[in-house]
Formats: C-alpha cells, structure tokens, sequence
C-alpha cells in the first residue's frame, strides 16, 4: 500500500475507506491505472474493513475476491469503500465500491465482493 | 507491469505465461505478496492471452475478474499461465493459474477466472 | 421461475424483487434452500432489473455471476433484490441481495454480483 | 437434483461429473436451459468433488462460487465436471466445466470456480 502511495481516509468498525492517488508509474498502455492497481486497493480496503470486526489475536487474510471494472480509472484521486457484509467467526464477506474522486462528479468505477478468512495468529 | 518486474516467458496463439520476481517492496505485513500484485500479474496474462486471439485494430479491456488464493505467495518467483477458455467476438473469458516457481516443487498458489472485452480501437 | 414459483414483488427502473417461497422440492440434504434455487433467483432478480433499463429490441443474457452464501437458506420465504450498479450500452453490472422475510428480522443470505450483455434481438 | 433429472456419471478422488437432461420446465424464454438450471449443477459437481476428499464426520457448504456461460445451453443433455483444485483442512476450491452432450461435436458452455467449506457435522 505504501508502494501505491495509498492512504486511510476513514475507519469505522465495519467501514474503512482508502484514497488512492493517481499514478503514471501504475497506468496502462492506455492512460488509466492498471486494474491491478484499483484491485489491490479495494482488496486492502475489505481487509481492513473485516479486521475492525476481528477478534483480538486474530489476522485476516484474503480467500478470495471478484471485482467487476465499470468506467475507466482515469481521475486524479480515487476512493475505495470497503464495508463488512457478514462478519462470522471463520469467514467475512465484504464490498467495495471504488469511487473517483477530485472531479466535480464522482463515479463509480469498480465493485469488488470478497470472502476473507480470519485466523489466530500464531507466533 | 514494468513496476512489478514481469517478463513474458512463453507466448502462444491463446496463451501466455508471465514471469513476477518476487519482491519486498510489494509484500504484505506477512512477508507474503500482495495480492493485489498477484491478481496483477494473473490479469496481465489473461489479457495477454486474449489479445493473441483478437482481430486486427483492436484492443482488450478487463470487464471483471474473479480470483481464488490457495496457498501463500511465498517463493523467489512465480509463473502466471493465461489460456483463453472461449474467444467471442465480443467477449473472451480466460482462466489463469498462478505457480510458485524456483523452488524444488511448484505450488498453485492462484486462480483467476476473466471476462475480457474486446473493442475496436478508436483513433 | 414458474417452476420455483417465484413472483414479482417490486419493479422500478432498475430495481426488481422478486419473491421465492420456500419449497421442499428445492432444498439440499440438509433442508436448506439449494444454493443453484437462491443463484437462480438473485440471477433473475438481475436480469429484471438490466432489462429496465435496456433499449427497446433487444434482449439481456448473463455473462457470468458470482454469489456469495452468508446465512443459511431456512426462512418460510425469500426476497431477492436486484440492483443495477452501472448501465452500459453493452454491458449492464448488477448486484443482488437476498433476504429471508416472513420472520421477525430479516436477514442478508446472499448477495450476488452480475455481468450482463445486452443485445439485439434476432428474429 | 433429483427435481433436475441428474444422475452421477463418473466419481473418483476429488472429481465428479454429473450428467444433467434437457427439460423444458427449467429453460428460459429463449429456449435454452436456465443459467440457474447449469449454475446448480456445477455447483452439485463441485461440492460432491470436495466431498470426496474431506475428512470423515464432516459435511461440505458452499460458500460462494462465480460462474461464466460461454455458450448457449442447447442440447440433449449436459455433463458437469467438477474437480478439486486444492483441498485445505477448512477451505476447499473446486473448478467445474459444464459440456453438451448428445451431439456430434461437445462445447463447453460454463465455467464455475467454487469456494467450499468443509465442517465436522454437528450431531
């Protein structure tokens, strides 16, 4: 997250939103940012998100994720809002909407609902 | 792709395998990559593998991808082998799988499942 | 869906419910719901909604889904909400919740995410 | 999936196929099978694939699985080939392939990636 340059904008229990700052360094051939880039935020925004929830002396770690790509990456600044669907005691599932943001509109651009699994930390 | 170190090492009509170097500087708290760089890297060989069946003038574009993390992301380097399951005229779908390599065993640490459009290019 | 005996609950632009009532004849060896007979009515609570929002002649198919199972399917009855998240002139992304109703407090089992191609349709 | 008409066509150590008719109760208005008819077949073959390889005294669950159509579900009959692609102690991951059959020529017109549980069953 540090390499991406990413920051926390919000942290609630259940609810942590990440901003993301545009980057030539993560672009495409065409000019917006990589759909891994856009992946790997929203993906650290729903960890985040399922570890406000966890159980102390526990970790988090992604199961799996599907993200659906829904307008170009293409803005200065982007927000990711991940957010707890079902917290269980093995395995939480939560969304992301990945939002662009320093335009006058913001768009959604990507949605991402993932499985996270929350394990004891072993030493 | 550049950022993260990726290589092609094998191209083929309605394949293509990408090798990822592992590295610190995309890693987690955990000393595992990220995988944001794993879902990266198995995206780019999707897409690739798709634009090897594509018509002339135009280019592919990742609708969503889905992806399973089976085992952690922890070698020297990885291989990620894109093969295209069914090239439409619109949409193609690949499946990717992700390989632990450079140590005595490969492991299947990733799988990605990738609706892929493709469009013509516009000048 | 007549098979499932499913019903129209709600539809607006963009949004439709639809109802599921419970049925032995589509539960698994547990006596839950069979998770195909939840997918087969988030899938068209989806389509429905896609469909809203579609140009006159031309007809919606599911590219691809995928569902996530939070609770278990034991309720006397179920509620799925389809959603469009972004409507394109080519591909329509829906989300889906469903719900159990009929109880005191209803609750999220599943929640699915489409893609949607919309098409012209050939007579 | 007995109310489906399906029947085992093949079981083996972390794979299993399911054969699935033809009805014209489960298709859709355009005359082919329901995505939801494939979608619980796939998912029948996925989740009886895990079972073979999960420890005694334990039952399986799906907890989310994604699904592609590739091409239209028009045939005599289908075959869906679900197999384990890593069985871990709690979470198994299963890849299905849904064919035609019954015709000269077998297409493969879905793909499914599953996610399964695996629980000591609680008496």
């Amino acid at each position: 997250m540090d390499t991406l340059g990413v920051s926390i904008a919000h942290i609630a229990p259940g609810e942590v939103h990440l901003a993301l700052p545009f980057s030539p360094k993560f672009c495409q051939q065409n000019g917006y940012m990589h759909a891994g880039a856009i992946a790997s935020v929203a993906d650290s925004a729903n960890g985040y998100a399922a570890y406000t929830l966890a159980a102390p002396e526990t970790d988090v770690l992604a199961v799996e994720f599907k993200i659906n790509f829904m307008a170009p990456a293409k803005a200065t600044a982007f927000l990711a809002c991940g957010r707890v669907l079902r917290a269980g005691r093995t395995l939480t599932v939560c969304l992301a909407e990945v939002f662009t943001t320093g335009a006058p509109e913001r768009t959604l651009i990507a949605t991402m609902l993932s499985t996270i699994i929350v394990r004891p930390i072993t030493a």
